[in-house]
């Protein structure tokens, strides 16, 4: 066999069955290679940053990774904003970045370029492959790297010689690196902080925001007195009816700074100190009160859920103590003007049991969350890195990790135009996915943080650059021409009859809904 | 005033009134600032490869460098690729990339990330300013970097507090850099290259690929024998009727290497000597036959049309010797099937005066070139650097910088996926602007370069990774969605007619060529 042989066998040995790909000239051996193996998925973007953040949204749903392929560097580079996304949620993911022959490179070929070093900001892990020999086990430790908790990027580099020449070596199997669990000194001093009697704030990330868990977060906060809390955005949570009503941490600094001023102590749980996203003149850096004290119970990369179990034991907090549960009474669908707030209600009203929300709705989604808490049961992804462009191509990732279940994306405008392309792949894959676009026609947030500044109101320059209308877009024919079906709601009548039709509809739907 | 309006002014002052821009909060200074400047222009992309491959078109055309304003490092580093065509292009660019407030970058907040890192593989030079009393100083550097022959691309960061803090500092003034002229020996060994009796081979580019200077390169090749060409894909070229017909170096390395078999010195006028665009096993990486001797008579940084007439000179060539210049006679327009070549000979006849062409054809436009060396007088860009989503964008910028000329896009439908949202930017700045899409529903190179790797007949993987079917891509409806009018042809007739349309109109329009 050759190397792209081995690589391609080292992915399925190693479970990774799902390529996301978009490939070119120096990678048609690795090409060739999975068109010989037919249990390996793959899956076309026509833009990189599809790729990539279709690769962060399976890896978020499956517990697993799945590969990319890209085209050198300029392949990468297009695919790097969602890598920088991905990162942040602490998703698994092995990229797998042709490069030209290693004899060529000494001909700077137009498309040549410095690829390691446009990988390395936004991966854990790089590795340039040295021969065809070389790559099974080069990939191996890729997968491991990318399976290492909380998840990590990492980026192999297969030069077009490495995958073309003849190899022997065996195909690698990847380590399974175990999840360490916490120090029995961090137990310790969150049990005996929680029971300190300070006003006490556990902040929960990663792990922690799955079901279980968070019941027992909540036991231990029904038996303490400690208030629950999770990051801004996280890559998953699930929630809903029947599940603990978790709160996220405020995204405006000022709105967050006045939630925290009583907190005398945080006790981090897989979740990094809350930080303003922005910084602001005059305005705090972090969220926290000064003389807060911040505890660390677990880090990212550590067993939360098994951390709270061992802190619950430790307060000696009975199977009495129950977690507290969102009510399953569901709100009336909306009616009247269409809003943020009123698509919100319609989602929670119709929202089927298992569904999948991917959140890049910006500022139309602030009022998604609360009625939402009863809605049935679902999982939440968000956008963790702030780099827009991640929604459309992720919710293609969540359906394809989870066939069955409905993926409903929540697409401000402005950044679903960031990798619309990724509607053709929801066509192609024929994926059971409605996305719904908050049609506000601007950079809303931008409009809000320019009066932050102090600017007032816009002029024609600022107007050219934050407002999307002359022309307004037109998203049901954008969809269309992209093999989606789609329709336009301008009141909450029409959005309501949509969604229910594409809800009850397997395939992909696109809502236009013009707020 | 603050560092942000220090900023916009020593972009005015030093020539800089457009700015290709999609800011972000950490920019709003800057926005704010640009604002108070009616005189520059800003032009939104809804992307930033749009934004950068606006910015390379329009300096192409204009001869000076645009601005761009980026947020943060995602949003560099979605614009990396036009970078990196823009770079192999020789074009001037400064690019603003918003930062952080420096005090904030302690918190790792979730937009951070190595901007540097990400901004030096494409750019020339990067730099962050330190402070709002350096930014003028920084600005102006950045400007004489992007004006160094023959353009380069250079990165300022501007850290949020450096924007919005006061400073005093004057309005830097950015020199304008000489461009170096040729020593004497390189003019001495290329006139006695061209005297000994060898067949000789031209390579022109940069600067020597303009009306003028291609007379020139004409007259020596008359008087000497040596044959002309020029690089497979440059920045820009002046060709058409009334000009020298100058062909290229092949795309195809079997091709290239036949064609270039009997040449014995190769002397270099601003071009790189010609290799692979991609390396293949068992065939050369260099495109020139082993012996071949190679003189450089300019670097690409140099004066090549001052050379070429001092070569002229030392080689006592007289204005009796004249450049072969094309004829203007007009082909008939094509009837019958639609393709690649009845294309061509469409564009050929009915091109005006002073049109435009921005060729990201692909394998679609290998035929272009030889029908439209009889068309009008005509400039021609290239996708110089392989990264595919240059075309649409660059046709925006070159529009931006030329009001009055005619603009047309010769654009690959799977390369135009890459940066589609910038039809948006045609229609938003009512720009003069014929698409033309080549719509072949494949990657149809990739499928030529899978046989090439002797995997023969593509299976399900492959097709899945090589095709944009299940569904075709509907352009008519994308572009209205974007508002650009738009038609489908699919036969040469209907294209003529939609082509005649579009060119006596005055504004954006897009013909979808279905071949």
């Amino acid at each position: 066999m050759n190397g792209a042989d081995s690589l391609a066998d080292t992915l399925l040995l190693n479970g990774i069955d799902v390529c996301f790909a978009n490939p070119g000239t120096s990678e048609m051996h690795f090409v060739a290679a999975l068109d010989r193996k037919p249990s390996m998925r793959c899956v076309l973007g026509l833009f990189e940053g599809v790729v990539t953040g279709a690769a962060d949204g399976y890896a978020r749903m499956a517990d697993r990774p799945a590969a990319t392929l890209l085209h050198l560097g300029p392949g990468l580079a297009n695919g790097l904003a969602n890598l920088h996304n991905a990162r942040r949620a602490g998703t698994p993911m092995v990229n797998v970045v042709g490069d030209h022959a290693s004899y060529h490179l000494v001909h700077d070929a137009p498309l040549q370029s410095d690829i390691e070093g446009l990988a390395r900001p936004m991966s854990h892990w790089v590795h340039t492959s040295q021969n065809a020999d070389a790559v099974s086990r080069d990939a191996a430790t890729a997968i491991e790297v990318a399976r290492t908790a909380p998840g990590q990027i990492a980026t192999l580099i297969l030069p077009a010689d490495a995958a073309w020449s003849e190899t022997n070596a065996a195909i690698a199997v990847a380590k399974v690196p175990e999840v360490p669990v916490v120090g029995e000194c961090a137990i310790a001093a969150a049990a005996a902080a929680l029971r300190n009697g300070k006003r006490t704030l556990i902040l929960l990330a990663g792990m922690t925001l799955r079901a279980g868990a968070l019941e027992t977060a909540s036991r231990i906060a029904q038996a303490t007195g400690a208030r629950l809390l999770t990051q801004q955005a996280n890559g998953r949570m699930q929630r809903g009816a029947g599940r603990v009503a978790l709160e996220r941490v405020f995204f405006r600094i000022d709105a967050a700074v006045a939630d925290l001023r009583e907190v005398q102590q945080v006790i981090l749980v897989g979740a990094k100190a809350p930080v303003g996203f922005f910084a602001y003149p005059g305005k705090p850096g972090s969220m926290l009160p000064e003389g807060c004290a911040v505890l660390t119970l677990s880090q990212p990369g550590e067993d939360g859920p098994e951390a709270l179990e061992r802190v619950a034991d430790a307060l000696s907090i009975g199977r009495d103590v129950r977690p507290i549960l969102s009510s399953g009474e569901r709100l009336p669908v909306p009616d009247g003007a269409l809003t943020p707030v009123a698509i919100a209600q319609a989602v929670a009203a119709l929202m089927p049991e298992g569904a999948i929300v991917v959140d890049e709705s910006v500022t139309s989604g602030f009022g998604f969350f609360t009625p939402t808490h009863q809605a049935a049961p679902h999982d939440f992804l968000q956008l963790t890195g702030g780099a827009i462009g991640m929604g459309l191509p992720a919710t293609a990732g969540a359906a394809i990790a989870c066939p069955g279940r409905k993926v409903i994306g929540l697409q401000a405008d402005g950044s679903g135009m960031y990798t619309v392309q990724a509607l053709w792949t929801h066509a192609r894959e024929k994926l059971d996915i409605v996305t719904i676009i908050y049609a506000n026609r601007s950079y809303a947030i931008l409009r809000d943080e320019l009066k932050g500044v102090g600017a007032g109101e816009p002029g024609a320059n600022a107007r050219s650059m934050l407002d999307l209308d002359r022309p307004d877009l037109d998203w049901v024919h954008m969809a269309k021409g992209m093999g989606v079906e789609a329709g336009r709601a301008t009141n909450a009548r029409e959005f309501v009859n949509l969604l229910t039709a594409a809800i009850r509809g397997n395939g992909p739907f696109l809502i236009e809904a013009v707020i």
